[in-house]
């Protein structure tokens, strides 16, 4: 596996895989892998001849209140976990190459950021999109592979590289859980043994949502108010946002369908997570 | 001459071109050509394999009040002229295709699109840099030539494409003139015969610049002063801004020197004409 940390080695390294008419996946990270990170890789891996997997820390996705500075880091355990699944090239940027000094480019996806996290994390659509956008000039893919656990962020990403021409595929990558339900996120590292146990009522939630709408509940008001009082009724929960929305617009609807989502964000104690339930879809772990 | 009129075509056309690992520069314009547009093509051919020029008049740089609808187009004539300096290809897209509905990205430059032409056009650039960050990503060149008539335009996309880590050059080509030293450009046509006359006064203005230069004179204060008073005597004229600023940053200076530019807008009669001097450059027409 080869560690590349700077943009033009990058830059060259996928221009003569291109020119030998290699095709190129990629997996964009913020390091501090876990199973989920995997199976993007693994995915990545069936359907390219090349893996690359960046390991970046992104501190213009972070709000000022947020967690970048404590965001967990461990280069040697991450190396270790992508070599397990053939990576065949960890980027590995620096932020003075990333963000020099008087960097002031910034990629805007205005409509579909507005709903959801963007009310809550004004900004850090903005960041993950420059940085994507960033990623992608350098690393050159043919396809880049998301998770769909974080759905906002599939679904903006999608909406940047065909508005703007980028000539690559984004693959949705089904969300990868816990056995016992929970979406695995690097943040559940912060979770303390009673949140952890609090934690899994998101999936719960999910679970009631599918029930809910295998009993042939269409109505958003309901379903949104049936699983809020789920969440609420366990200890260290605090709501940030339930809505359900079009898939590809992200804007509330009242009426549930085939192509809506269930989205939520949750506090559990400091922690914040999020999670969601595409109708119609089946809720694995 | 090659004419792509779709995106995926002309995405198609260049990937082939860099497989067989022949070079592209790219001219993007909004057409009715003039010997300014003809040596950017003149200079891409020099420089690369294939040529692909771009005629797209592109709504998103126009403001509400400006003259979008009753810019020059005269597609006819432009591929003639594109011909005859043996353009490769012309890359002419359709509204439709460049912004369908629900279009909702953009790139912002924060910083070097605030001063200029930034004041009284504030949408212009954001125009500008999404289209040309769209463009690179279609046409896919390695090299793209922009006049430095529009230098904002010019230092805003460098920006851009250094910020973005776009792997592409971007070359800046002198201003071509008229013989009595006016800067070319499309939107001359709209000037009747008394105002081509006053439009005179920016080309007499940067020459006056550029002689106070020569002898000596190094405050902006005072340098701005004798230019907008040159530029006042002349009928039909109207200065939005004369300023001196840093070529790079493109904020104001005081002391100038030879990374100084002046550059000026001015209004004759109804149209907006623009034109610059870097210091310790040579005016030539």
């Amino acid at each position: 596996m080869k560690i590349i940390k700077t943009i033009k080695k990058m830059q060259l390294f996928s221009e003569n895989l291109r020119l030998r008419e290699k095709t190129i996946a990629f997996v964009p990270t913020m390091g501090y892998f876990h199973e989920g990170h995997l199976s993007l890789m693994k995915k990545a891996k069936s359907v390219a001849d090349c893996v690359v997997a960046s390991i970046y820390v992104n501190p213009a996705q972070f709000g000022p209140q947020e967690d970048f500075s404590k965001y967990p880091r461990d280069l040697d355990r991450d190396l270790k976990m992508a070599k397990s699944v053939n990576v065949d090239v960890i980027f590995y940027p620096q932020d003075r190459d990333m963000y020099p000094e008087n960097y002031q480019t910034y990629v805007d996806v205005e409509k579909v950021t507005q709903n959801l996290c963007g009310v809550s994390r004004p900004a850090h659509f903005r960041g993950v999109t420059t940085v994507c956008n960033k990623l992608f000039n350098i690393v050159k893919p043919h396809i880049a592979v998301f998770g769909k656990k974080d759905f906002q962020q599939y679904v903006t990403i999608q909406r940047m590289v065909e508005d703007l021409n980028m000539d690559l595929q984004i693959i949705g990558f089904p969300t990868v859980r816990e056995k016992d339900g929970l979406a695995m996120s690097s943040r559940n590292k912060y979770l303390s043994e009673e949140e952890r146990l609090s934690a899994l009522s998101l999936f719960d939630s999910l679970q009631l949502a599918q029930r809910l709408y295998s009993q042939g509940e269409r109505k958003s008001s309901v379903m949104i108010k049936k699983v809020q009082k789920k969440i609420n009724n366990v200890p260290f929960t605090a709501v940030d946002y339930v809505k359900i929305c079009d898939t590809k617009t992200l804007t509330d609807v009242s009426q549930i369908n085939k192509k809506s989502v269930l989205a939520l964000a949750v506090k559990v104690g400091k922690t914040r997570l999020i999670d969601n339930y595409v109708f119609g879809e089946e809720l694995k772990i």
